[in-house]
């Protein structure tokens, strides 16, 4: 492979012991990939010296370039730029402009600044300083031996204001390398194993600059190609016509032609008609109106959301029949009908998605099982569709899958598909 | 260090174009600090052999366990099972528990088995297989040269079933190591650096054996003191001292004397005084909702959420006036205080909560900046409390901020801090 190749180093002893997740490196790769640049290994070590040096002597063999991030906070367990500064042979100093950023900062925010935070304006003096319009830690470019190192803040969205102001720009300017394309078809209602099977013929038939993947997540599968090659137009197009080609094969389990999220696909849907969602809530709690409402854009369509957690929100906000709940229970078909039909007419809407279950750990009944859902759609024509779910997960897991089949049969239904 | 060192090897390309986020190296993490074991290193590489074989080559020389997890899917972009039996010398072959599991699962989802689901059955015959009773391809074990070798498939609730159910109880029957203890204090309200100068002399003061580590997301920071020892009461004492010390130093600010996230806290002290909350949501679009009822039992206190996306739900569900969305419009300290009121009366609860706000990146108005949120709080007897608050991040992240500033000012609200 002649192309450019990265590794990403994560410094922090909270990366070890789990108490914190690292999404920094899965942003970073996929901006990285962007450009055509390949990212070879990501390494996670703790705030020690040792393990540290050890990873940039390592990894610096390997790539071209070594993007470190964490380890640049106030205070004291944030060892990195000291040690980056003797790494490259520099000392530090005291840079103007940093300073006058983290002056300007605490004024705005109208606190007094201390000696901690003008720590911060030192700088390494062989080093190009990248600035940080989020915060007060500023990024550092480092060069040696060919490679070039950059060192940046483990605050995700500080690490993301630098990334974009100062390292993309600057990266996308020194490399011209190979078309690195990706296309991806988001399917659901079948399993990995049934799908290759399909795509058996597919597969065998890629040409070698061209892979495909598959990346499961429960009941929807995402199949990735991903192209490389000197010319891009061309790259584009066969990767598009392979594209066409799974979409073909797959027929109806194809959910989108693009990697996108549940919540984008049921948009799209609706904005192309025209019409406006509801939903009544119970088990979920929220996540579907969360999900829903991370589309930019969703109050062309979605007008809000009932969490009925209790049997009083239901029957007095909603007006499931105080019967249906004796009778069948807050976790059955009636109930989710009723909820269903309720937040239609309380929200005024064309559609609504109502649910209804049992998540755990806790709360199973005689009649219900942890890990019951039921799930009700219907339309300003009366017309309904009911299904039970049966996740085996942990809670949140549960409430994840929920809102993604949720979403999935609101869009069939929508669609016209169920 | 004499403790039992791990590393995480995480395989699959995915993780190195960003489109899965690697939540598995976290929870493995945890659960091996539980035990005593360190996590020296986390890491990342392709579906490529030269790159898995590397990763085992360099992190045996220094690990004493290297736990897997990745690469064991059914579909032909996984080589990590031929690959591994090959590396310690093995043959695979047909694992006859492992078969009569798959036929198992197949017959209870109702599905035809095929040859590829049939293959994962084949293990090498040179390691300890692990059962997983959440899918298809078992965990394996190897031992080599004293080192254990532990692999797992990805997919996470799949990864947690094998570790708890195997691993986790052979690696702590297997090894005796010294005592890893934590201790966290949270807070909210101070910067880092803030703290970090009032905590300088007690700092100081730490014995050798134990750190503190400051873990800032935004407003709230929590502070973590790590122990180790061999004597786990002692040690359990000590820490136990000094994070009394810890909330004596800290007062006010201090929200949580355990490593809990702010909806527990509430949660807390809702159960603590018999006391029950309702919200009403805007732009948090249902993900203060959602977090509340993260908490297992939170049915006890929160009886709902109303999620009005529009003003005519504002208007028709919560009885906000038109005048005042009219006059002050719907992000604004005026309609907050109705939404909250309104809550408290559909919801019949003891105390409400109510959020409006523009999370960007569009939405502005001539009144209103992107990030701008309005929030209010009520009970009873009427008493009100407002903020405004300011957020300057991405959609996802403004909404996570907004739900946890929300549930801290409920919180405060409810405790008589404000």
């Amino acid at each position: 492979m002649s192309n450019i190749a990265a590794t990403i180093i994560t410094i922090g002893d909270e990366l070890l012991i789990g108490q914190t997740i690292d999404t920094n490196s899965a942003w970073i790769a996929k901006r990285l990939n962007e450009l055509g640049i390949d990212v070879l290994r990501r390494v996670a070590v703790g705030d020690t010296r040792a393990a540290i040096v050890t990873a940039l002597d390592e990894e610096k063999e390997r790539a071209d370039i070594i993007l470190i991030t964490g380890g640049l906070g106030p205070t004291s367990d944030d060892i990195t730029k000291p040690l980056l500064c003797e790494y490259f042979g520099g000392k530090l100093k005291v840079d103007e402009i940093v300073l006058a950023h983290i002056k300007n900062l605490f004024s705005r925010l109208n606190r007094p600044i201390i000696e901690r935070n003008l720590k911060q304006a030192e700088v390494p003096d062989n080093c190009k300083v990248l600035s940080n319009r989020m915060g007060t830690a500023p990024g550092m470019w480092f060069e040696k031996d060919g490679k070039i190192f950059i060192s940046m803040p483990g605050v995700p969205y500080e690490m993301v204001a630098i990334m974009e102001d100062e390292v993309l720009p600057r990266l996308s300017n020194e490399f011209i390398s190979d078309a690195l394309l990706h296309s991806t078809v988001v399917t659901a209602g079948e399993g990995e194993s049934y799908i290759a099977e399909r795509l058996m013929g597919f597969e065998s038939e890629l040409p070698p600059h061209i892979k495909l993947a598959y990346l499961p997540d429960s009941s929807i599968v995402k199949l990735r190609l991903t192209g490389r090659g000197k010319n891009k137009l061309l790259l584009a197009e066969q990767l598009e016509s392979l594209q066409i080609k799974l979409i073909e094969i797959l027929g109806r389990i194809v959910v989108a032609n693009e990697d996108i999220p549940m919540e984008n696909v049921l948009g799209n849907a609706l904005i192309e008609r025209g019409n406006t969602i509801g939903i009544a809530e119970s088990c979920t709690g929220g996540y579907i109106g969360h999900s829903v409402t991370q589309v930019v854009g969703a109050s062309a369509y979605f007008m809000g959301s009932i969490v009925s957690y209790s049997n009083e929100m239901k029957m007095n906000v909603l007006g499931v029949n105080k019967a249906t709940l004796d009778e069948f229970g807050a976790v059955s078909e009636q109930t989710a009908i009723e909820m269903a039909k309720g937040a239609l007419n309380v929200l005024n809407v064309d559609y609504a998605l109502a649910t209804t279950g049992v998540l755990g750990p806790g709360g199973a009944t005689e009649r219900v099982n942890v890990g019951t859902v039921w799930m009700a759609v219907t339309d300003r024509d009366n017309n309904i569709r009911t299904r039970e779910y049966k996740f085996r997960y942990d809670r949140l897991k549960n409430k994840e899958m929920a809102a993604k089949m949720g979403m999935l049969m609101l869009w069939k239904f929508i669609t016209g598909r169920i």
